[in-house]
């Protein structure tokens, strides 16, 4: 942690160096201490009975984790001597994870051993994470933890990943190793979106007719879901379900066309919902439908809050429909806008018939709802004011679509939830959510879709507003990336199969270039088709580490142009990637999958032409060919969904050579 | 596969680049054939239905594995039209894997479709696995089969894999993702270790304080062996248990001291066995003992044999029994050899009682046992001879021992078992065993012990004797050892996290040297303390892909001195590892687990430095400073378990320097 903050670096400082701690997200406060605990067996963990059955599972599940992490081996038979770590809890607290729990710890690590101090369960698992990313090589044992006093609390009580199910269906391992990925970084929400256009993923065993003809058989039983709720209890994450009405319900309507709006139903499938199915808000028995759908819904989720949607979507289905005109002309509805409000007061009453609270999007910007309502604003960050100003409750996902693209620096640059807000309304904005709602080719996609980018968003809703330095971010973020590897989680090793998967042997070969570009920034909602994503656009991560640490390189240059090696060691980087294209050629034309990325490959080698120029330059003016150095970048569009990475940092250098 | 011999080149030749199919083991025949079969979906595999259940879930197993491994989205619903591949068996077979059951089948593959006949369900099992490694990236379709026609049986009946569960508890998954990978090279008998000084790792009904006094609470309980026999007799693998006796037998004796010979018992642990605990031949009471006990052996394995130990180690409890003195003198048995070829004969009857035929050590080659006997020779080659020689069967596993960490090569280059024996004596040898008997630290150390070296072996013993080229060996080598990882197995993707591990954020400066390096040669029987394979020796694979590209580089540049771009390319790898022990030395020092690393890279950069001055001479002399770098070189033992994998092809350089 390099110096983020008064509030963190003072202790850090001050022992020289304990800034490295690969600790994300940053805690609250960290004080580095003399000396470190050696760790020389796989670290025992203890848990006071008060702390309760949910924390000694945890804690086995740390100690099972740290032995694979370290690999030193059990000593057989295990000596009873004193725990490398004890924790303790003031109160046993709720049974189930809620929205006001305490999630606070207090982690003091010496020379003699280690102790975690929580007010509830919660804190104590919040804790337990931290002290696993502070097992490290040691210096004078095998590993060691530094000794260190942390006091920590979440900045905002709602920190989740929204998980579309509909579109892509991903399976229950696929879920349970994403929980512990969020765990391992304080994600505290899973908000799991069930149903859509694309697939009736949910098991309802009064209407079975809705997952069977309303899926592509693959969906979550009700005995599935149950095990996906009490794994997430386990880590302390609350799973909110979202079922999303009036639509996108094409996959409803595979089964209760009488349900739908306009010119009745459409088959499930991924072409389902083109024309903008939704439920008939005038219908009463679409109500009483819901009321017992709901009602399945919330016996699942035991979670105070129940997703339904309810957001200002263009609905075709509505605009083409005489009844709803008729209807809305007698109840004096001036629109579909209005038309949504009714429809969502009605929701709302069914929702809160079933002891819970909904979220829903826009259409819950209307007077009138109960006060616990949570605005869920999903598009513009400055939506947030609206819902809070109705003195509702309010998440954000504006900043935080993972389908984006963004570089985790754009996540982590992003407001806070409600930063900009007056402090009143900012006080009624719980948290924020991630959000992955694109239809990917396969469930393996998902792990690097997430991964390391949910983490900097993590921090963003847990640590200080201080922690902010982006270069200490992506030190921590290599860091957590691999230590959620062991968890299970394949975002890394994902990548090395997918290109060997693409290009065979010469798998290789085609890392050079996968290693050197990126996915263009996408939109949202996400239109990528998935069959796009078997291409070398499905292979590569979201961002590319070769090219950030080649922009470092660059900005260190651009500021001390005699630094001795340093032009050297860009021309040797940008020579490589001058030969792309002729390296790369006979591969990308030889392949089907890669056939449209061989002008990304002439592309990124013109780039690196265009900098080796450029560079010749920087420092020292050099006639005609500095100039022509100097003219402006082609900026093309991307190839093959792909973009080259580096062009930044060359477009740096060409700047630089031209004096500016 | 490049021109391996006349057998299988014609074909392959013919069809201009064929010959770089990834098939491991080769075939015994592969004609390639115009056109291919391309792959727009996870191909779908149709089994008759004489092929058996088996056979039926081995084909699913076939459809996901492709289905991961090209990521093509499942169309759904799925189209009824032709399957890829048409599986058909000439008759069901027997319901269990056997010595003698019939592996052979013919795979043909034309643009149309591809058809595996087998005259049992165990060839269309090996035909499926084949199937699976010809699905490639495709020319004009997403991924291809290339039009074949295979004909393939393999050259022994019993090619297997020796685990030693005794030194390393290995957990029943681990077992499971290794008897796929088995699976996928053809291997066919898992030799599973169940017993010894360390571990008395079976749960044994009739004596449970046997595996509860014998273990760390780490054993296999019945259900597991019976769960591990069915998922080995799946995928048409036999499994043989081994129960050593009369030694080692350490963990035995801390329940059943009066079993042992000599000065009685020891307490189990890695330290048993150090006064050599065996059995007491003369006592009734052990062959009661063991005659309850293999009788529960036999119950639990199905297969027709059973691996009873009765080697030559010297056992120091029968030297220094005086009872044993008198029991020999009665019965005339001039030694412990006779005493072992007494003991051997009593066991041999109660296996035989089980209805199993014996295999063991040297305790067999004595006249008189039953004719279907079987010798394994797990030391030096020529003692298959000797068991021949009887009229016994053989297995060979001298050459064979993963442990000596060899690489592929040398293990490739090995004799065949039996080849150099007379016809009537080689027809006698069944097959061969790679082995695993060393203690490694934890479960998933044993992925890299194993793959890709063992695909090499189960080469040796499927193919014919004329498949030898070990070039094409390595490139085959990758492509499977990718296509192991889609498996589960972790041999490439554990390499990462190991160096993590160590070196935590400099993982990546760490690989630039874990990279160069090689475990050194090791002694057998094993003798290396998992406490040493912690470190950097632990964590590197048996054989550096790096070294081993840069040695082929030097090759080339010494047959074609004049190659441009040939000495800049050597040129500039050497600068890299010249400057290793600079870069690395602070990292090394400041790890306790890296620490004795420091020779090492000071070590590779000397290596690497002489490489440089011999690089400037070669092909032309070059007076006092040619002749300084044609001194010869040091040759200094292992530095931390490890060797600079390079220095073979820096000392081809110098020589080439000096015109030898």
């Amino acid at each position: 942690m390099a110096l983020a903050g008064a509030l963190v670096a003072v202790g850090l400082a001050a022992a020289g160096g304990a800034q490295e701690l690969s600790l994300l997200p940053w805690p609250a406060s960290v004080e580095a201490r003399a000396g470190e605990l050696a760790i020389r067996e796989p670290p025992r963990v203890a848990s006071a009975a008060r702390c309760g059955a949910r924390v000694e599972r945890a804690a086995r599940r740390i100690e099972a984790r740290l032995a694979r992490q370290t690999g030193l081996p059990l000593p057989s038979p295990r000596p009873a001597g004193r725990p490398a770590l004890d924790v303790t809890c003031g109160s046993p607290g709720e049974p189930l994870p809620h929205v006001g729990m305490d999630e606070g710890y207090t982690l003091t690590v010496s020379p003699e051993g280690a102790r975690l101090e929580a007010a509830e369960p919660w804190g104590a698992l919040r804790g337990l994470e931290t002290f696993a990313q502070l097992v490290e090589p040691g210096g004078s044992s095998a590993f060691r933890v530094r000794a260190v006093r942390i006091e920590d609390r979440p900045r905002f009580p709602w920190r989740g990943l929204m998980i579309d199910a509909s579109r892509l269906f991903v399976p229950v391992e696929a879920l349970e190793r994403t929980l512990e990925g969020m765990a391992a970084v304080k994600l505290n929400v899973l908000h799991w979106r069930l149903t859509g256009d694309e697939g009736f993923r949910l098991e309802s065993r009064r209407h079975p007719e809705l997952h069977r003809l309303g899926s592509d058989g693959l969906y979550y039983t009700q005995a599935q879901v149950a095990a996906v709720v009490a794994y997430a209890a386990d880590r302390g994450i609350r799973v909110v379900p979202e079922v999303d009405t009036p639509g996108p319900v094409a996959s409803w309507l595979a089964s209760h066309p009488e349900l739908g709006a306009g010119p009745g139903s459409e088959r499930t499938g991924r072409d389902g919902g083109a024309l903008g199915a939704a439920l008939d808000p005038s219908k009463e028995e679409v109500y009483r439908f819901l009321d017992g759908l709901l009602g399945e819904v919330a016996d699942l989720f035991p979670d105070a809050y129940l997703h339904a949607g309810v957001d200002e979507t263009r609905r075709a289905s509505w605009e083409a429909s005489e009844r709803l005109l008729g209807f809305r002309k007698e109840r004096g509805l001036q629109d579909d806008r209005a038309l949504l409000a009714y429809f969502t007061r009605r929701v709302s009453g069914i929702v809160a018939g079933h002891g819970r609270r909904l979220i829903g999007g826009e259409g819950v910007l209307e007077p009138g709802l109960p006060k616990g309502t949570v605005f869920h604003s999903r598009r513009a960050a400055g939506a947030l004011a609206a819902g809070t100003g109705l003195g509702y409750l309010a998440i954000e996902s504006g900043g935080f679509s993972l389908d984006r693209m963004w570089p985790a620096s754009h996540y982590y640059a992003s407001d806070a939830p409600g930063e900009r807000l007056p402090e009143a309304a900012g006080a009624r904005v719980l948290g924020g959510e991630a959000t992955v709602r694109a239809a990917l080719p396969t469930p393996a996609s998902l792990d690097s879709r997430l991964w390391p980018r949910a983490a900097a968003i993590a921090e963003r809703l847990w640590s200080p507003g201080e922690v902010a330095d982006v270069d200490d971010l992506y030190e921590r973020l290599d860091a957590v990336g691999f230590a959620l590897e062991w968890l299970g989680l394949e975002h890394r090793s994902g990548y090395e199969r997918a290109l060997q998967r693409l290009a065979g042997r010469q798998h290789e070969a085609l890392r050079t270039l996968a290693d050197v570009v990126e996915p263009a920034e996408a939109p949202e909602p996400p239109s990528l088709a998935p069959q796009a994503l078997l291409g070398l656009a499905g292979a590569v991560p979201p961002e590319s580490g070769v090219a950030r640490a080649f922009g470092r390189q660059v900005e260190a240059l651009l500021a001390d142009p005699g630094r001795p090696g340093a032009r050297d060691a860009i021309r040797a980087r940008l020579r490589e990637w001058q030969g792309l294209d002729n390296r790369l050629l006979p591969l990308l034309e030889s392949r089907e999958l890669l056939r449209e990325c061989v002008p990304l490959a002439a592309e990124a080698s013109a780039v690196a032409a265009r900098g080796l120029a450029a560079l010749e330059c920087v420092g020292e003016g050099k006639g005609e060919s500095c100039r022509r150095a100097r003219a402006p970048g082609r900026e093309p569009g991307p190839v093959c969904g792909l973009v080259v990475a580096y062009r930044p940092a060359v477009e740096r250098l060409v700047e630089a050579a031209a004096g500016r």
